[in-house]
């Protein structure tokens, strides 16, 4: 149960079978540090190539696939005051026709804003718009994380899959523990692009892009196999299906909760329905990045007794 | 400003123009009943075919094309004691492959719940599983509801459209203002398919099935024109898409929404873009119906003040 | 066995049960016409609305919910020489970040092309490209048709569904015929949206739109029902899917052509499996409409012998 | 221009920057061999583990990130007698609900087809069906091939991206010339996945697979960037765009056509929309694996000449 401090010096912009950066075991916590999409640090400089580059490999002593890492994020906090965004809504997000109106969106014009954690706010500064310094709360969170995947892959940190990746869903904030399928031995874990904040969906192709301090703890689930990224906070199971259209990443966030509702809680195909059918709730992750993210969600407080 | 108490005699499972039920006019309120999915009454007697029967149409005075129709739901409530589910998840939410193993859900064999306004829930009474009596509060809404849709149309109401429809969102509760765009003199207003409670996207085929007694208020709002659905409630508003895949459904929710923020919020592309980028929330309606519906939702206490 | 010639007065842009303009028997053969896609006849002159104005609908006698309606296409031909197209791709069929860039392609500021029978070919008249006078081969075919659809609907003839309507399928020319599903007595068939040349998907959303001179002959097959259009030609049978995304319409189309299989040729899943996997062809009818409609299609000399 | 012959002894089952196992030059060719999708050799020996096993990478001496790289495929053909298919259309190419009667396909039980370069044909051997000996013409094709894609990613074989990869398109056999985006030094270009005949959509989730001898040359186009496979035969050119849904993958082939016309034949958004509009086809390359494949045509007389 030891505490690493891991400072990195290599970031990676796919998520696969990497040279690990720090062993460490069942139970271990780690603090570490992300650099934001584009590859600034907490002082603004940039240290890694943009597109969302990781912190990591950690090897997880022990994992081997078929098994489950748990992640636990103790601690997600931006580390600096300043932030950014796109401007302009992703051409995807809206009726084809409207996308002939759309103002420019250059890629190095960006709007900026001041992240304060003493107010607990991110204050918009830049443009000047009639928004004025639009001031919102923040709900700090991942967008990127995951394991290497199978089959030798090197999957892409601008998208997501079965090993998790870049997902960009606001509930994976502090205090959430998320589950990932190990596919290596190791599981090889990665953690990146940090928002100080996110509406549904990415729909603008940023959250409030920022550098972040992590500390998280890690647990491993030797034998339990899970085909795709399940999470769960306080009050609630998350299960996550990444890709294209909605409709197929909803699929696979139900197929995932239904699973999830037969091993740990002992519903068949049909409680689980009648369940689900009910007091289901879905969330849209992402609506940008190249596989869409829904989440499937059922509230605790409704379930039996686990198993 | 009258209140007209009307029982309805007949319905219809396509929303089209047909001979209005009653003539209301603007500010008016009407008190009226809708049966259930299957056409049956508040005595459970099936008066109606099934396929969400329609209560209407009512047409609202003065009503043109290119006007807007405002319909505040006044009251929402089951009027009957026994609702009624479907058991098994529906085919094309889970992955292509599970469907081989999904138990068989005949047409006939529905789930019972008891719908108990005075404890405010509902009670799974069969069948027996392992869920026992699941007891869970009640939501009551209305799945369908529209206008007569433009060039002469009459669009069945197993689905949704421009012109509202089967969009099975249990957003759609009392206290709501839905806005729908006006095709047709007098807009021929419908209303029916009331959910004692219904999860997100109506995974199973139906919400809770009851008949309902429904008190809502119109106005009009001439020479404003939408394009989608509409909705507001206390704390924000909502803009409605219907159409498949869901990404479709949600570059309509989110076109209406950018529309709305120009037209009455004086927000332009890059403005509405920057506020809904970190702050919009979208709900999934249904993912059933032939038509999906997606929801997009802005809280007003972000907006600035209407123009 | 009679041979009507009708002059048609009256015009839809919805396919519903309306009043017939013309009742024929099993075996009987139409003369008509159809006016272009915005209305305008032989003489160019507007005599109906734009959007698909159909011809018809025909009652035929003795046809009932659950029988099929054969069509054969005797003869399609553009009876004038002037016909148009939109200029440019439509928004929905290239990258969305692309639209941006988009030339404006204005409603009315329509491509001419000369469509000459005795070359049969069409020529581009205007406007002036580096295309020059660009001159194709003219391949007849109706883009919308269909039957009255169930439940009391009204379809817009913008789209399509499992009644047929505008399915801009370049394989609907002379000499094929086409199955539609019976869903109101009489049937009530419509006709019209002749297109003189058309591209795969309709890309730019019109054929060379133009009116036509339209001979059919009706067969009623009593008793027996089909989900989605059918057709065939003297080397292939076809089945029509008609929805969004394109999965689903592919979806539909190979269901039925699964369903034809066993029906007709008494193959089962497998068997079908088995010559489909390695021998069907899918065109996509199109891409543009509310629908987007694929076809399924199987070479007739590679099935056994009709039972 | 020299001809090298290549036995491979590692297979990959992912497409990314693995040590080449052959460098060649610009305008030379090699001769080499593929396995068939489970790994199985000319002698029917398993030496290749399941999923599409590459032969490859090969080298290209000079290709640098920008450029393209034209592989001309001089010859494809199965080099042993025994091909095998599954044998069940795969659930997500059908209605959903029909999923629930799909017959078992047992992932070891193969139908046995007998392939014959002499009479030029592939006989089904087994199982016994009603389609008896069914005997279909040989259309030789390779399923997967590619070039490492960037960013370091390792992209599994069973999907397909830009970077080509597992298309399953049947157009890409003998005499076919294809365009892939170089994004590494050297290309690195894999090529497997032969099949002896498929139809559109490889609905099945195979073609008819085998081991193949393949014989094909290369060039290099210096500072010709690209961004989706391209690919050309004597009448056609084609391009191909893989992503889900199909809708997707039609956009990007159109988009890559759109391009192609603009770079080499002059032709600007509104003359490509004109011949496009009326003279496009699509084909439809897989509807199985992870990223569907479409395809874009334009016959080549139609074009202007090349600038």
């Amino acid at each position: 149960m030891a505490i690493h401090h891991f400072d990195p010096t290599v970031y990676y912009t796919a998520i696969g079978t990497y040279p690990p950066v720090l062993h460490i075991a069942d139970g271990d916590t780690v603090e570490t540090t992300t650099v934001d999409a584009r590859g600034r640090n907490r002082e603004g400089v940039t240290v890694a190539e943009r597109g969302n580059p990781q912190t990591g490999p950690f090897f997880i002593t022990g994992a081997e696939p078929g098994d489950t890492l748990a992640v636990h994020f103790d601690r997600l906090r931006p580390n600096r005051r300043t932030g950014w965004s796109r401007q302009v809504i992703a051409p995807n997000v809206i009726e084809p026709e409207l996308v002939r109106n759309l103002p420019p969106d250059p890629d190095e014009d960006l709007a900026e804003w001041d992240v304060d954690l003493e107010t607990w706010t991110a204050t918009l500064i830049r443009p000047e718009t009639s928004l004025g310094r639009l001031c919102l709360p923040l709900d700090p969170m991942l967008g990127c994380f995951g394991v290497a995947p199978p089959r030798g892959q090197a999957i892409s940190t601008a998208t997501a899959s079965t090993h998790g990746g870049n997902m960009d869903y606001r509930g994976f904030r502090e205090g959430v523990t998320v589950y990932l399928p190990v596919a290596v031995p190791g599981a090889l874990l990665f953690v990146g692009d940090g928002h100080a904040l996110q509406g549904d969906g990415e729909i603008i192709g940023t959250g409030i892009e920022i550098s972040f301090d992590v500390r998280f703890t890690v647990h491993l689930l030797k034998g339990k196999t899970i085909h795709w990224p399940r999470a769960e906070n306080d009050v609630e199971l998350m299960t996550v299906g990444n890709a294209r259209p909605l409709d197929q990443a909803l699929q696979h966030a139900t197929s995932e909760m239904m699973r999830w509702l037969a091993e740990d809680f002992a519903l068949d195909a049909r409680e689980a329905s009648l369940l689900l059918g009910q007091c289901v709730r879905y969330d849209i992750g992402n609506v940008f990045d190249p596989a869409y993210t829904v989440v499937c969600k059922i509230a605790k407080e409704l379930l039996p007794r686990r198993i």
